[in-house]
């Protein structure tokens, strides 16, 4: 049994984290066993659960067991100027002309991406490996993976009627690293291993506070919203910003609902962060109710982009139709 | 035959009409022989065709001759306590709770309609008669209608590729009456045959320019921008106009194409007028070259207006979703 994550740890990690322009409040920390967890996990309505054991085995993954013991496959590793690695989509960089990536990523053994952080001198690249957990681990890595708490997970993916696990990916962060404010399309447990990890999390709803880059560019699902410096006169209702916040610990599982917003730090000062995250399909959407929800907002201005971007057969003809459709009409 | 219009009559015609802030490029005036005819019509560039003959027996059609032939049928009329009829569909007003129509309709004789014409005093109504030819037309308008250049106006239709022939509006109206910049979705011969109407035209380019009214506001297809008192605030594209003037004397067609943004005005000073439009189908849409015309544009903008107004099942949260999906991110 992982013995759960001491509580003034958490308080004093709270006490150090970043303070951003907006409000955040708790996220609930719950047994996976109150029965409020069930409501909440069908309400997409975040929660962090303490005590699923749903990596128990796993828990010994810090990243020396890790180099000693996942083989000598190769790991996406992601290398970024500063701590933040804003994500971008290899297959959309060729739609936008001027796009520079923000990060550079290159394959390479676990036990060499260990070596160049443990060398790393200020000044240099920060790494983050993010990696699918495949087939190449070492016999270790995969009977620790067998191990895996399938029954309590698939017993949530049932219960939600949420389609196949399409990855785990394994994330093994520098002390300090951000992964920017973005969404995903997937249903997502996120289990904490190694480190502290603090999600800044916002409900779909907030869309229109976080100016996702349009659907075509490589930066698809991240915000424009630069937390450490956000422009206000180009994105003034980021102001109306509220937020949820949630620090994970050795053992912590994070229910991350589909097309929630989350920026996610490694604790600087807490040492290297060590995750796994489980990523599930959605339910296949019901019979539809009005109001819609706002994730079924978020999906339907996701296909109009789509759309649009592919009947104009042009990326450069989209934002002078979108604001000829918009501006002075709808605003 | 129908003798053309008198070039000096049309000058002084184009000398007396209102100015506006954008500049007005003439609109061809050819004979409907003229080769180059043929090539405008085939690429939807509007033309005043001199000699079509279209309407021939048709150039009696004096309000008079109409009040004495047409028969006891009931016509549209429309009422405005200004010049302007601003159009709007009945079946779009419950959809915008606080709309209040900018004119009525009244079904009356044409015999009625003309008695009020004549008795009205400084301060009463405007009334323009807005009606399609029917059934109930009396025996002597059948004979002229069936009299019509149908040879010719077939001859563009098939050449065309057009649909069918939905509707002939009969229009009368008063001296000075204007119907506001606006476009249709079908192509248009209109046929002038009592007094002078300019139009004044610009191509569907010019959508940017013109803030159209919401798909499912009764205003659909008409421009927000008032031409008298144009609201820069709101609409600053509205400076960017550059239009077309086609001024039509009795027995002038103007070819109007699809999507082509119109204001007509029955020109002050020159007595009531009578027209008469045919409206057709456009042809249906070959295979697609990139980039797309600004007419297709348009089609794909009233799609996705359609389409996210019934998906939201609301007016009200059309506004604030295309907003979101546009304003910081596609501006
Ligand atoms: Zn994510
Ligand atoms: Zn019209």
């Amino acid at each position: 049994m992982a013995s759960a994550v001491n509580k003034s740890v958490l308080s004093d990690v709270a006490a150090e984290v970043k303070k951003y322009h907006f409000p955040l409040e708790d996220v609930p920390r719950l047994s996976c066993n109150d029965p409020v967890v069930e409501q909440m996990i069908r309400n997409e309505e975040p929660v962090i659960l303490t005590d699923t054991n749903l990596v128990a085995a796993g828990m010994q993954w810090s990243p020396q067991y890790l180099a000693e013991n996942i083989g000598n496959g190769l790991y996406t590793v992601y290398s970024s100027k500063t701590q933040k690695f804003l994500y971008y989509d290899d297959k959309k960089v060729a739609r936008v002309p001027d796009f520079s990536p923000p990060t550079v990523h290159e394959d390479m053994t676990f036990q060499n991406f260990l070596c160049k952080v443990n060398k790393r001198k200020e000044g240099d690249r920060w790494m983050y490996l993010q990696q699918s957990l495949n087939d190449t681990v070492g016999p270790p890595i995969v009977r620790d993976f067998t191990t895996f708490n399938w029954a309590w997970i698939s017993e949530q993916q049932q219960k939600n009627k949420w389609g196949a696990l399409t990855s785990n990916l394994l994330l093994v962060g520098m002390d300090g690293v951000i992964t920017p404010v973005h969404y995903d399309e997937q249903q997502n447990f996120f289990a904490q291993i190694c480190g502290f990890k603090r999600f800044i999390l916002f409900d779909p709803s907030m869309f229109g506070c976080l100016y996702p880059y349009p659907v075509y560019h490589p930066h698809d699902r991240q915000s424009q919203v630069d937390f450490d410096n956000p422009d206000f006169v180009r994105f003034p209702r980021a102001k109306e910003l509220r937020g949820r916040q949630a620090i994970l610990g050795p053992g912590d599982v994070l229910y991350l609902p589909v097309y929630w917003w989350h920026q996610v730090e490694s604790v600087p000062g807490r040492g290297m962060t060590v995750s796994v995250n489980f990523w599930y399909k959605s339910a296949p959407t019901e019979k539809i109710v009005y109001p819609l929800k706002p994730q079924q907002k978020v999906a339907m201005m996701r296909n109009i982009e789509k759309m649009i971007t592919d009947a104009l057969n042009s990326t450069e003809e989209v934002a002078p139709l979108m604001q000829a459709m918009v501006l002075g009409r709808y605003t």
